[in-house]
């Protein structure tokens, strides 16, 4: 059942087979020069603009006011330094992986990158604002805006897409990816960095929620846990590659409330403003504004062989 | 597509206006000389406390046993003081969110709120024991109580609820629900702090149950994973604003099976003792003790092109 | 509403009946001279583990490439000293808990689980790269195989999974669950280490997939949220108790795609090579190869009051 090992002498052999697996192929890239960052230094620099956008809930707490805009400012410089680095080896990598023939502007795009995502940060901050009142406002449950800030996995996914989705707007590679999987991996909710989203947005409860690289989404929309806003079908190229790129997701009109474990699918499908959609409804085609969408559901058989036992 | 910003200058204007929105809405609360603790600050306690109740498998497990109770004590010690400051913080936080007039009385409910839990722990743990039970009872692939304790979802979210469910009782703000989202966020699992929840209370695989705030549930329960016990709507009042704090989620009595997927709704919904209820069925009234509720399955579409290809 | 306690003297009395717990019960068994580890100290095993298999995504980014080897291999010999003394603690408390005669054996049957474990990294490895490889062609979202290790939580969980099953295969208790709900409470994906997983592996999105302990599947299978594959009943001995470690859980042939949602049950069910199962398809039974199963969808009732209001 086990291959024995002498342990002393075969684990600098093993490191020699594993390591050799790792300029071998396009899966690895250290021989190529470059150095990406871990998820880790990712996920740090994510935990930083959140205590910048949120320094009440989220981490400049024991601050004197005084020192207030210093640490906001010192947080926005470290920000902008790691990132601009870790952008950069990200646009390196991805260009030998699509074998572009320029790699030169990578620095250039990367310090562009971060200025766009710096001069929105006031903007996004704003958005979250109503995105935060909207929660609030829509759980019956909410005591405060704090707790909404502090606790709702809808709002801290939300948080994190709208920083991803800006880097995934100026087409940095992997870096807005990784983040949205940060934030579906502490809420269930899977949000790709493509999805365009309206203010106001709110998701209750959220676990299994997935919504696709070109979903779109007006104003004031609602889920709820379980929502899929998917692709329908994956249309191939002659070589049976399939096509990356064409909107494969639907479009959800402003004021729309979508029930737990409705499944929307298509990107031809739009859903009109104001309609609601009922749980566990399938639905692959478009709906005029102000649809009432409901399944019939399924009577269950009751069956009782005691009624009241003692 | 980028607004360039000099970055020297440009900084220190930036975390001018974000630092602006800091003290100028509800949303933070700087402003007004509290300050709350941030999540991390509040996981922490939570982990010292599951430490205390179940010291050999998430905490203390390098130190001889003579010394066992020594670090309990100094564990106790240390949660009493660390949470009694925080629950003052979240209900000086609340009393200012809700204009109450009176928020001299904050450091004397927080001391109450934590002796109430500390006199609790005792009988959270013996419950919590019933707890395991019933999972090494109820699942075939479970190999020892330890393997329950230290890897079992549904366990590991129930000793974080059966402790955020005193504070909640104690109407500790805040501090309850980010416990129970912490839970949420390692489990998949959706318990508000407010749901009641008697022994013997076991939920398998776990991902995408919601339980909701006013939610009752018997002893020997048991759930499996997509479980929704939710409300049906939420009535508002005359400004058309939502009503909190009535009864909307269902009764659940003693020795109820509840199938993966399955959604109960309402707050005059009860499912009647020993009923079980199917997977991905739909419950929108009650059931009365020992009902079997199951779909009738649609029958699925099977096409088959080439039968036994070679 | 409370009962008080008096802060400093009952806290030595709460720490004694806390403690006193501790050793009355098979729930814990610090009494009886084994040490477990916590759950902390095999997720760093994992993570080591991790990085040594993709040291280019998690973990050794800052090294030279000449230094290469020399951190791999000094890493696995960190895993195989830490790991040997966690698996000889774990299985002498399976032994105690089973009240099986003959102890004497936990040292050397750890060190033959490590050797195993250690044996099969290649392997290991180059399975994961055919999964890799899958993920990416088969999402059109994905932009590189970097993006696919890095923040897929498919991938995540299959690496876990290739890890776990191999101490599983070598009867070690407890620590391939823990590394696998480990894995669980970061994707939403819920495998068992018992499961038998084929090469080409993918599941997309991942929350809310159950896989049951006696599963079995083939090459290149693709699941998508939600699925699971689990026991259709568990089968009780004379005494009532369930009786463990029979075949529950379906078995997947070859190059078959599973819709979100699909609940596909019982240890009987076979799914033929090459088929399709539509979305939210409930199947107890199996299918011939090349099927396609599709539910008819419930055509949901759309009602609208205003067409195009203004």
């Amino acid at each position: 059942m086990n291959k024995q090992l002498n342990p002393s002498a075969s684990l600098a052999d093993l490191a020699r087979k594993l390591g050799a697996c790792q300029d071998c192929s396009s899966l690895a890239g250290e021989g190529k020069g470059f150095r990406l960052s871990g998820r880790q230094s990712i996920y740090e620099v994510l935990d930083t603009l959140v205590a910048i956008l949120f320094p009440g809930c989220h981490g400049l707490n024991n601050l004197p006011l005084s020192q207030h805009l210093e640490a906001i400012e010192s947080r926005l410089q470290s920000v902008a330094q790691t990132l601009t680095g870790q952008i950069e080896q990200a646009f390196r990598y991805q260009c030998v992986f699509d074998q572009c023939k320029d790699c030169a502007d990578c620095k250039g795009k990367a310090a562009a990158a971060v200025d766009t995502l710096l001069a929105s940060l006031v903007q996004v901050k704003e958005t979250l604002q109503q995105d935060i009142v909207a929660a609030y406002e829509g759980d019956p449950a909410a005591r405060s805006y704090m707790e909404v800030v502090m606790s709702y996995p809808g709002v801290q996914a939300m948080i994190v897409h709208r920083i991803a989705h800006v880097l995934y707007q100026s087409q940095v590679p992997l870096i807005p990816r990784i983040m949205a999987e940060h934030a579906h991996s502490q809420t269930g909710i899977d949000i790709h960095p493509g999805a365009t989203i309206g203010p106001g947005f709110f998701i209750d409860h959220g676990t299994g929620v997935v919504i696709g690289e070109t979903t779109t989404i007006g104003k004031r929309v609602k889920l709820y846990q379980g929502v899929t806003l998917g692709a329908l079908s994956f249309p191939k190229d002659k070589d049976g590659n399939l096509i990356k790129g064409i909107k494969r997701h639907p479009h959800v009109e402003d004021d729309v409330t979508i029930y737990a474990g409705a499944t929307i699918l298509g990107g031809g499908t739009t859903i009109g403003e104001g309609s609601e959609i009922g749980g566990n409804v399938w639905l692959t085609h478009s709906v005029p504004p102000h649809s009432k969408v409901y399944n019939q559901q399924p009577k269950p058989l009751i069956t009782n062989k005691h009624l009241d036992p003692s």
